[in-house]
C-alpha cells in the first residue's frame, strides 16, 4: 500500500488500470496531462480506453499469468469498476500497490456489508434487512412494509438485480426474479431528490470533495447531473461530512462517490446514504469543465500520492449523459455555445449504452 | 481538400498527425475527447505522442511506402510542425485530405515569400531585403541600417539560423554563420512587446480568434504568455483583423498563430506582423484551461470540418513553459492553487527542451 517514491508517482510512471471503458479512458487522458503513462487491462479487444493507453493487455480478470505480467509492468494499479473480483484484487495487491484498496472493494461489493458499515458510522441509511430465503423476505416485508426494494447483495448496478416490492407483488416471484441470491430488502424512502458527493482522499489523509450534485435518472440510468444541488447549506455540508467520514473509515485512497437521497424539507431536510462507489463516477463527469480539477485528474493525483487539486466549481453546471442514439446529436452539440462534448469512442450506439456526455456551463447567478 | 462526409469527420474517424512531439500529443488528447482516433507518424521511436495515439508509425518523412500506408489508414492528415518537407506534403495531399494545405506550408517555410505575402495584404511588416550573396547583404545593410537581423529563408526556429547584425558585426562572418543559405535581412523594429494571435478557420470560412496574448521569451524560447496582452482595444482588434486577413488569403483550414511586434504608444500604437505558424502554437497553450475551447480542440474541429468552438477567455491567464529542469518542479506546481500542470511525457529534462507547461488562472479584475 505504499508507492516506491515517497514523493508519489510522477512523470514517466506507468499507471495500471483495470477495466477499459469510458472511466478508464478518461483516467488515461488525465494521467497523460501529468506525463503519467497508462497500461489498461481489460478482457474486451474493443475497449475504448485502449486507444488512449500507452500499453494494453487483453485478458480475463481471472488470468493470473496475464495479471502477473501486468503487475510487473506497472508502478501501481487502479480500476474503473467496483466489481473487480476479490481474487483479482488480492492477486494484484500482493504484487503492486492497489488503490483504492481491497477493503473498499470488498465492502462495496456487498450491499449488506456496505449498509451495515455506513450505519455503523452513525450515518442515516434506509432501513434494511438481510434476505437469505423466502421466509426472510416475508418477515422483512412484514417489518419494513411496502413499497420496498429487494436487491441482490452483490453485483447489481444501473437497476439490474433488483425488484420493487409493490402492494401487489408476489414475494415468491420476486425472490425468483433475483435468482435466489443472497439479498437485502430496503425500506421505502420518500426522497425528494437524489444527490451525490464525489470526493477524493490521498495517502496523506487529505480530503477534498466537489460540490454536491443532483442526479436525474431515467430508466435507472443517470440522465442529467445538476450542480449545485438544490439543497440547504447545512444539508450540503452534512452530505460532504458523511463522505469524509466514509473515506476516513475506509482509509480510502482515490476518488469515490457517495449517492444519497434527500428527505424532508427546510430545517428537517437531511440526506440518507444510498450507495458508495469506490471509483470515479458518472455523477462526477460535470467536473471535467465544471471544476478546477476534474475527478479524473483528482483520482490520478490521489492514487499516485500527489497533492489533491482544487475542487472549486466554475459556475452553474449541467451534465447530460448521451445514451444510445442521443450521441448522434454530436454535431449539434459541437455547435452549441457553452457546451463541451465528450465522446467515448464506442462504435455502436446501442440503446442504453453510455456513448458520451456533455457538460454545459453557465455563469453563477 | 474535401472531407468524405459533408458534415465533417466525426466520431470513429481516424485523424493522421505528422510529427510526434507535444503538439501532436495534445492534439491527440483533444481528438480523443471528441471520440476521434489518431494515428501519429514520426521518425523517432520515443515520440511523446505515441503514448496517446491509437496507432503510430515510426517512419522517415521521406519514406513513401510508409507514408502511403499511413495515408490509406487515416481519413485526414494534419501536422504539428511547419517544416513538413514539400514532397511529403504533396505525396500525402494526393492521397488524402491535408489540412492545413500545402500552400500554407510552402509560404511559411520561406521567410521571403511569407513577408512578401503579408506585406501584399497591406499589413505592416518589418522592412526586409532578400539576401542571396555577400554583396546583397552589404547593400541590404546599407539600406536598412544596423542593428538588423540576417535570417535564413528556410527552416529556422527558436532563434536558430539567424544572426544579429550589430554595429561591429563583420558581414562576411555573419553570412558565413548562416551557412551561405538564401536569406533575408530584416530591419530593426523598436518594439515594446511581442504578442500573438492564435486563431482558427474551417472549411466553411468560419473564423474565430482567441484573445491576443503577450509573449515573454528567454534565450529565444517562449518562457511566459500573459493574456490579455497589454494592448489598446483598437490595436487588439487590428491584430485580430490582421490574422483574419491572413487566414482568408491563405484559404486556411486549422489553427494558426501570427506573431507580432507592438510598436508606438497610445494613439500611435500598432502591430507589425513578424511570423505566421501554420499550426497550433506554444503561445496558444494558455487556452487549455484559459479559454472555453483549447487551441487543440479548435484545431481538431477545424481540420475535421466541424463547427468552431467558443474562444471566450475564462479569466486573467498566465502560461509558463517548463524548460529543461524547470519541469522537476512538477510536484510544487501540483500543490499550487489555480495552477494546471501539463507534462509531455518526455524522458530527459535536457536544457532548452520543452518538457511541459503550466497555466495559471486568476479571476478577471
Amino acid at each position: 500500500m505504499s508507492t516506491p517514491d515517497p514523493r508519489g508517482l510522477g512523470p514517466g510512471a506507468m499507471l495500471g488500470i483495470l477495466g477499459g471503458g469510458q472511466l478508464a479512458r478518461m483516467m488515461a487522458l488525465a494521467a497523460a496531462d501529468l506525463g503519467i503513462r497508462t497500461h489498461v487491462f481489460a478482457p474486451d479487444a474493443d475497449s475504448p480506453a485502449f486507444d488512449i493507453a500507452a500499453r494494453h493487455t487483453i485478458g480475463a480478470y481471472e488470468d493470473e499469468a496475464a495479471l502477473a505480467s501486468f503487475a510487473d509492468a506497472v508502478d501501481l494499479v487502479t480500476y474503473e469498476f467496483e466489481n473487480v473480483p476479490h481474487a483479482t484484487a488480492a492477486f494484484l495487491a500482493a504484487r503492486t500497490p492497489l488503490h483504492p484498496g481491497a477493503r473498499a472493494l470488498a465492502l462495496t461489493q456487498d450491499r449488506l456489508s456496505e449498509k451495515s458499515f455506513v450505519a455503523g458510522l452513525g450515518l442515516a441509511v434506509a432501513p434494511f434487512r438481510a434476505v437469505d430465503s423466502l421466509a426472510d423476505l416475508e418477515r422483512a416485508v412484514a417489518e419494513l412494509g411496502r413499497p420496498s426494494v429487494l436487491k441482490t447483495r452483490r453485483f447489481g448496478y444501473d437497476g439490474k438485480g433488483q425488484v420493487k416490492i409493490a402492494p401487489d407483488t408476489d414475494l415468491a416471484e420476486a425472490y425468483e426474479a433475483i435468482g435466489h441470491f443472497p439479498a437485502i430488502l430496503e425500506g421505502f424512502v420518500a426522497f425528494s431528490r437524489e444527490v451525490s458527493v464525489v470526493a477524493a482522499r490521498n495517502a496523506d489523509s487529505a480530503f477534498a470533495a466537489f460540490d454536491v450534485c443532483e442526479n436525474e435518472h431515467r430508466d435507472h440510468i443517470l440522465a442529467f447531473t445538476h450542480v449545485p444541488a438544490r439543497l440547504g447549506a447545512a444539508t450540503a455540508a452534512a452530505a460532504i461530512e458523511a463522505a469524509r467520514k466514509i473515506g476516513e473509515a475506509l482509509g480510502y485512497i482515490g476518488v469515490f462517490a457517495v449517492e444519497m437521497f434527500v428527505v424532508g424539507e427546510g430545517e428537517r431536510e437531511e440526506v440518507i446514504v444510498n450507495e458508495i462507489a469506490p471509483r470515479v463516477h458518472n455523477s462526477g463527469h460535470w467536473t471535467s469543465e465544471g471544476a478546477e480539477t476534474s475527478q479524473f485528474h483528482q483520482h490520478v493525483r490521489a492514487v499516485c500520492g500527489l497533492p489533491l487539486g482544487s475542487t472549486t466549481r466554475r459556475g452553474i453546471v449541467e451534465m447530460e449523459n448521451l445514451i444510445g442514439e442521443a450521441a448522434l446529436r454530436w454535431r449539434e452539440i459541437l455547435a452549441e455555445p457553452g457546451a463541451h462534448l465528450h465522446l467515448y469512442g464506442k462504435r455502436d450506439a446501442r440503446p442504453g449504452r453510455k456513448m458520451g456526455h456533455v457538460t454545459r456551463l453557465k455563469a453563477e447567478r
